[in-house]
């Protein structure tokens, strides 16, 4: 059926599962049934992906005893109100816990999904079937999941593995141009923290990836899936290094929460994140001025705020940030670069370095 | 400080932690200090105990940053909504991943202590410290935590081991006699499931035990948390014998959400949910009339209820019965006694025998 079909292994013990990339596989029945053990399963999905795909995804689970839930769109919906209709509807229909739950959408469904999943009933199989690009290279692969709360962004959640994560390449057709460009922010983080080889592709492919050239973004999302799961299977529950793939985010959380959820998407706030980052380390001598310029300019081909809304001001900027999981012990964390394709989790900066960042953003 | 102070292993690997049994030492710093790694303890109670022990907690703690969450008292209360205050005071005291949580109080407050803990931030530590029999007997021990929904009891949670177990017997001088009792039905399920030595035991010193002779309480509270330990160390995920430890559970679940959270104490559903499969189990000719009687006679000299609440009618109870873990691929699956002290899980039995069950009862 696809033509070019590419299987990644996330290597995580018994906790292993593969990535499937290829065009037209949401329909395809072979990728879904090795993955559910019992007989019921529950697609969620939003109102804006449902009548898209959730067709022909039911059109897959056949024989299967399958129900859906239809969750409103929008980073301003991952709540715990919310995720709360998806626990309704699981009782509802009685579903036990040999059930499948199946995300179908972008990182919001995946990543409450995921939550419901790993704590219906203490914890079910679940299935990723990405719909945007940001779900696609990020957050679909490695187990985070959960909800936030209006004090901070994901909060709330559990790590919880998916039995599969089955990516559509075709489904980026009916993306947005904004959502493709929030994934293209992802993609190049990849290329920022640790594979500066890709970096190089990404500065020549830009045009390509924008101009959606299947090739293009096909290469982009399967390496960006392989230097993902590096990072998982030696991490799982980031107690070192799977922290360098917050690059950007904590600016870029700072930027979410600040201006209300669903205001900036995720991806934007990363790229003007990654940007600050950046910013931050030629301030302390870490990257070069052309260097800094080349994240910049990249971000901004990717069509990316490079910098911060003027509405939030420094000091509330800096509140914000303080209220992140990577502050330990009272000590702000950052990712910072040393080089492109090198990066360092470090709380080791002049402070006043973050300020002036800050001030001049 | 503490006399006889007894310490059991739950021998589960890298997640083993000890239960530590003793009079007086919930004040008593040195059994804290060991298990918190980090400098913030947020302590969680409920308004019944706080009055009660919350300051010797807090004076064991010097030295830490110390918030403190007092919710509501009751079964009612375990709830999505109540659990997210516990989040946003984690979240405004800029509470971190290296965080530990200490619960406070009974069943209700360690379960939902569990799952904040489990949940706030993808998972921090945590430490148990029962004040009812019924919690330390049985709830604190084991890593099952979560909240009831509406549709049904414990059906969100998480499996989260806590860092110790701290068991201060003397709490149990200021426990109402109608949670004495209600720890009791717990205890007695130990001998019933796989301890027959226990059961006679409990037969011979249930009148010390509700007089609260301390021994005998004592002995009690190490024999169960000692059978439980056994059996979560084999089994952790329920996935086979850690589900014997619901004997009488599905027929008490189905009282408690029938009657409304809040109005029978678990322990009383529990007490009368055993009776009931004992019940159920004469009637398959598993048990005899005389061991019947055993098992109702132990539970009414427990001052427990040996049968359901007459308002909920068989059909409801047969509903509600048929929402729980234990369903699966659509097979309700019981909790069922061979003899005193050895217990089957099946869904093999003759439907008949329930219906008579619950229209006799």
């Amino acid at each position: 059926m696809s033509s070019a079909l590419r299987t990644l292994t996330v290597a995580l013990g018994e906790r292993a599962y593969p990535i499937v990339i290829g065009a037209d596989l949401i329909g395809d029945s072979a990728r879904y049934r090795p993955y559910i053990p019992g007989k019921q399963v529950m697609i969620v999905t939003n109102e804006t992906v449902a009548p898209l795909y959730l067709a022909r995804v039911e059109a897959a689970l056949t024989g299967y005893q399958v129900a859906t839930v239809v969750l409103p769109d929008g980073e301003q919906y991952k709540t715990l109100g919310v995720l709360d209709q998806v626990y309704t509807a699981l009782l509802e229909q009685r579903f036990d816990r040999r059930c499948t739950l199946v995300a179908l959408g972008g990182g919001v469904v995946g990543d409450m999904t995921g939550f419901a999943a790993a704590s219906y009933q203490r914890g079910v199989n679940f299935i990723q079937v990405p719909t945007t690009l940001l779900s696609q290279v990020d957050s679909s692969v490695g187990g985070k999941t959960g909800v936030n709360h209006p004090l901070g962004k994901n909060m709330i959640g559990a790590f919880h593995q998916p039995q599969c994560v089955i990516i559509d390449t075709a489904t980026l057709d009916t993306l947005p141009d904004r959502e493709l460009s929030a994934g293209l922010a992802e993609v190049i983080k990849y290329g920022l923290i640790s594979d500066a080889e890709f970096f190089v592709w990404l500065e020549q492919n830009m045009p390509a990836l924008m101009a959606r050239d299947a090739a293009a973004l096909s290469y982009a999302i399967e390496r960006s899936c392989a230097d993902k799961a590096a990072v998982v299977a030696a991490d799982e529950r980031e107690s070192g290094q799977r922290a360098l793939l917050n690059l950007g985010h904590t600016f870029g959380h700072a930027i979410e929460t600040g201006m209300g959820y669903g205001s900036w998407l995720h991806g934007e706030a990363v790229g003007a994140g990654m940007c600050m980052a950046a910013a931050m380390s030629r301030r302390l001598g870490w990257l070069s001025e052309q260097q800094f310029r080349r994240v910049e300019r990249l971000v901004a081909a990717a069509g990316l705020p490079v910098g911060p809304p003027d509405s939030i001001s420094p000091d509330r900027f800096m509140a914000l940030m303080a209220v992140d999981k990577k502050v330990l012990d009272g000590q702000m964390r950052l990712v910072l670069l040393q080089d492109i394709g090198r990066s360092v989790v470090t709380a080791d900066f002049d402070p006043a370095a973050l300020k002036q960042t800050l001030y001049a953003a």
